[in-house]
């Protein structure tokens, strides 16, 4: 009932084969390899900073980590048949060096190590993400740039509500990314705390020097407890939560895609190269760019859930359950970075049919106008609105046309020819110019605004 | 911007990366090959059957179908480079066998086809799931066969309660695994519909006998309607909702032994295969096991919530979203097989310690015995109850012993010998003879019960 | 530091405040009151029959139970001021009958009490969505039967796919309700099993008849193990998911009715007594109904998440983490029950627009029976799939026409005039025979079935 | 079929009772109420100011408005029979002042209008949590202080690793509580953006001066798109995702206190009002406020859940599913603000058994520390680990004795008198120098680092 493996803490020498299988992370630790081999280094000099190893027993260290990460890079040393990556990377340390490398692991525990190679990792990821969604914002902001001009029906509810500019459709978007950028800049700073050299749990037993660890790795301040320390995975939790956000944002982008690609829309048409067919039927094009990203947002919620469920009613410090920490981050962090490019190509390359999209600004959406005729008339709103609404309904109805409004007995206030003058698509829309708004104004400052955000750090 | 791979649509000959990124299904897709193989196959006789195709046609597609199987199985074909794993299988048979390749997915789709491996591959998953469930329980009759003269107390609120049988604690396991056994076969159930026969969404345009086919493929009958079998997951949804619970199940077990493997309760010892050791910490050994049982819970109910989230709103039909629903549940059904195989191993081969048990039996677990003397005596229950509570306050507070309760004051009738000659614990444990109790009887009549389940398929 | 209510324990007279606030459950409770009232009068019964009271106070009990139960039901008497609605029972019946209520908890505890309400008053609530999803389907059958002949596109990835019946669609979400009657009566299997007599967790003291109990509350069996009965919640668990499917399968449907609202497809008309309007623009008319149905999907995940994650990792039998099972339960229930109403009414009500759907009958869906007539003429299905593809991508470049088709030079085989008449929508349509399919006799066999699934219990 | 309400919109004057049913918000907007109210004077102030209102108009607006709230606070007004909270306060309006009452709503739409009431009350709860950790913290550090030279052991695993300073355990819950404060202030500055002056959907048509709103309500400054802000509950998914972290972070310490609480590890004793008896078992005290506390982390994480699936492939711009978003927030907020204030009862007066803590450090914990005098001595740290680890197999199985490791054959070099001098409990912990570690000198610059965060904004 045994499987043997190099274990770092050689305690037994067999393991049942359940437990090997349960217990095995090698492949999910792989991502770990190189910031466990870059704050190893850093480790073996701070050893070396407070007397426990010699400088050169350090810098034999450091070279051979690095040694170790360039063939890693290069394909020629794999670790494989051992518990993790962790004791993979120490047993062949020692068996290159001898005993300097069983000097490696004085004072560090798994505990404080996993998590420094982790939090580094995290960083990183957080780092190509918010890349990842300033490039889908740049393609935002460029397509809005050309369509500023083209006029479309807004929704809500999905009916037709108000005109709007496409361009501010657009930057809707935008921003609702750049809440992305501010999320996953606030769960860089979570994770970019050091826990290296809180020891197994109490703490570090030789006095190394923490803050200039911290230093040393890039990283803002050493943790402030060890106890906490070994057992904190809310920056896990904080980088899967911003990756499920921007994924359901992407999910709404891409529903609206999904629906804009209809024969009954039709307000957008793909390129070749982003759609696909079917295997049955030879008429098919579909938007499966847009499904697929939509489709991103339920496993995405499912790896928060596994982080968040998996700490529940955990005694702090740290408990075995918390392996469990890594695979959720590489998938949920890996398939946003797939989402986002993939959005990218969407939002550079989709056509907007600007034909069908102003033959869909039908006159009805200039209700809210008219009602707001009656209000320049000294009409309340309140009133000026049930009476266009009670005249709306005979319209949807068929009984009347939008245009006999003015004719209408039961408006408060008859509407003359200066009213009609003003009931256009683009009038409305030139009315909207308070911050946020859809006139040309305002959706310039948005784009103004957009440029500067894309350009700071 | 494009990516060539063979498509089984063929529309564009190319692909932007990053859409075949997002696309890429092969790995995901390769444990459904076996079942796609075999449900061709039936297919392939079915066409014969309606006319679409010679006899002659089905069997070479048949035989080379299981060719495939064949070389699959051994390693000797390993499709790559291409879309998803069943283009590559009508590739190959084409490459091998000509036009008649080219004439298995006559009337089938994607949709159907895809939907009927997974229905057969999820229906193996669950069998191996039920076996693995059962030995878990297997081990757990086994053990409370041997434990069922050790004592021990029962918690509430982790505080001690009432006296048990040991035995008592195991067949608990073992009834909240029956229920995981119920719902493993319900969701067996809603699996074992054929959907094949349905199209690609509007049904067989050649007329294939459906139920010719759920018989031939071992289905209990075909599905009702085309445009809900192609767009159906709840199958899914039901077999990783049977594993979120066993899961949940399991992390209740493995909290107790958590919990009995601490210096502080020591009923339970791990043999050294069972066990882990610290990296740093060379007195550690640790219940890793049950630990990582317990962890599962956690991306257990992630994968729930990831197939759950992902059918939210879509339309009825295929909707592309529907890849991501292969993954969650490999996780789930591969995560709780080998949890259960390492519950099986712990429930086997934990030593439980009689003597710590029995030691743990305090005096104060027999207050309720003293309310029901009370009550014996026609005190009503509950000022039986709180004239004992109180005098429990004292003992708790250490002013006064257990065993001067006969001469409390404040006790509505003083004990007299007979009743301090009924208070131990195996009388406190075996006046629960109802169904379900503790008593000899009771936990044998479990025992009884729990092997007759055992035995039924 | 405290606050005064009736405790059974009687323990401490006062609590804290906070402990107070978190600890109160009368609200979430009072559902239970009339469960518990008709539980507590079998259980006072059963007390009589293994000689704990005698027939006149089990009488007495069973009587004063019933008139608690009259006054609830009738608002004259209301618990308050007491920790939950078990204690405000046995209080007044205290209050009321003297001696003989304190003795009705003799061998009972809140554990197995509650579980005991708790699972008579989910039984019911599942029979009534039974009774409420029913109605749904009955609502989709008889607009079946009047839209039988009534033909629009099917789609997949919301693209227009092959033509259909609209029968054909509303049985599609029939099936998919069945499956969810099927769920709910597991669900109601695995709550209909009694745990009265368990005791506080070690069994009965006074060996009360359980199979009596039982059968006089009509649930199918006691329940195996103690120690199991007062920790078990997997009943909450399992109506809960059964509530979340139902409430994702409404969501599906509720998606297809709010975009079938748009002015784009405009296939389904509110009438104004289902629909809203805006507090700002006259001109609106808002599929509120159906998506206020979709957005249940979300909280109904959400009480779903609740229970799961409450009993991760809880050692068996009681823990007063459990407090927190009913509300979820309440809630799920309530709110599906609420959607099925509202969805009845908009099955039963809503006008389709058979014009609108016939004109989106597009020439293109018929393409997979352009390759269907090829593959009747001996073309393997994979090339006439191929060639067709290549001319529906001139089609939907606008370069060709589908009527220009038969002449098309890179067809495998020229189209002749037998195919082109074979061409139209019905044809298509009267193709799909087999079971499930949409030719009018599979939609009629639907439809049998679904009245004979209607009909059962 | 109809039901007769108060409707803003006033199409349709009837509603079906399912619809309404379904529709209501009343009770769930009741705490929007005192923030409608102020935005309200707010905005009619700012319609003055752009010449829609005279400044009279504005002010018998405003001052009307602050009666409402007024006697919504006294009780004297209470809106019922009507849709929502908002259709209520400009009913009575225009019932108390008239035709002015009706000019309240120019130009704004219920989408704006409940977006910002929304956000001022989630930032008003925010603030009151942010409070609610405090005072936590501040209980934390109060005992922190009290025992800084309690000494105990830690855990990993749950197994005895370390001797620490029960002043550092407090102190990690201090830590972790921190990042709670710090995400708090991130979802409040997530919340604190005025959508107020976006219309329904395409912004505001009379140039309202949206800058001044939004300094005159306290926010940062006014959302950048009319689209993205009507559509927007990030805010609402930050606040209860905070919540989240923080329920899990405190189901962490409850669980710790619960385990603390078995007579197995009497580590920690409850006062009288602070925890619960039985109804059954007179010796029972539970630790139900720990219990309850770990026990909302459930329902905290499906409110999470509700709120993140309802938002799920929504267009952007207002969609009626968004109604869900309230509730889920209410109870989040309400249920953590509950947990905390419980916890900071716990926090300040359970008692800790200090003899208990003491006599638990066993000599085996010690064991890293041999493994460190062996390194003092030049052997290889994982040597020395081995080595060790070796012999406390044996002082497990009970062959052997921890003292007596010094005359052990297999150690790499034999112990003498000077390490024997060193192994003891308060060196091994006063070794633990670093930052974050657990020598007096490192917890009292977390206690200095803690009293200042306290102090901090």
């Amino acid at each position: 009932m045994t499987d043997k493996k190099t274990t770092l803490w050689g305690g037994a020498s067999v393991m049942h084969p359940a437990l090997a299988a349960l217990s095995e992370s090698l492949a999910q630790d792989l991502p770990l390899a190189d910031a466990d081999l870059r704050a190893s280094a850093a480790y073996a000099r701070g050893l070396a900073r407070c007397g426990v190893l010699t400088n050169d027993e350090a810098e034999t260290l450091a070279k051979g980590l690095m040694a170790l990460r360039q063939e890693l890079t290069e394909g020629t040393w794999l670790p494989t048949d051992v518990e993790d990556i962790h004791a993979a990377i120490e047993s062949e340390l020692t068996r290159r060096h001898g005993d300097v490398g069983a000097k490696l692991h004085t004072g560090r525990s798994r505990n404080d190590q996993v998590a420094t190679a982790f939090r580094l990792t995290a960083r990183e990821r957080v780092d190509g993400l918010i890349a990842g969604i300033k490039a889908v914002q740049a393609a935002l902001v460029s397509r809005a740039e050309d369509e500023i001009d083209t006029l479309m029906p807004s929704y809500t509810h999905m009916q037709r509500a108000q005109p709007i500019r496409l361009a501010h459709w657009l930057m809707a978007h935008f921003f609702m990314l750049e809440r992305d950028v501010e999320r996953m800049k606030s769960a860089r700073a979570m994770a970019n705390v050091l826990p290296l050299g809180s020891g197994a749990v109490s703490g570090h037993p030789f006095g190394i020097d923490r803050a200039w660890l911290a230093k040393e790795l890039g990283f803002a301040r050493p943790t402030d407890n060890s106890l906490d320390a070994v057992g904190d995975r809310d920056y896990v939790c904080d980088v899967i939560y911003a990756c499920s956000m921007a994924a359901l944002h992407l999910s709404r982008l891409a529903e609206e895609m999904v629906v804009w690609s209809t024969a009954e829309f039709a307000f957008l048409r793909w390129p070749d190269a982003l759609a696909t067919g079917s295997s049955l039927m030879p008429n098919k094009k579909n938007p499966d760019l847009a499904e697929l990203v939509r489709g991103q947002a339920g496993p995405m919620l499912g790896d928060l859930t596994s982080i968040l469920v998996l700490v529940k009613g955990l005694p702090v410090s740290y408990q075995r359950d918390l392996q469990e920490d890594k695979p959720p981050l590489w998938r949920a962090t890996g398939r946003l970075l797939t989402s986002l490019q993939a959005m990218e190509a969407a939002c550079l390359h989709v056509a907007f049919d600007r034909v069908r999209m102003t033959s869909a600004l039908s006159d009805d959406i200039l209700a809210t106008e008219v009602a707001d005729r009656l209000v320049a008339r000294g009409i309340p709103f309140r009133k000026a609105h049930h009476a266009v609404a009670a005249i709306m309904g005979r319209v949807r109805d068929g009984k009347d046309d939008f245009k006999t409004l003015a004719k209408a007995s039961d408006l408060p206030e008859p509407l003359v020819q200066a009213d009609f003058d003003k009931l256009d698509m683009a009038a409305a829309i030139e009315r909207r110019t308070a911050i946020g708004g859809t006139a040309k104004s305002a959706v310039e400052a948005q784009l103004q605004r957009a440029r500067a955000l894309l350009a700071s750090v």
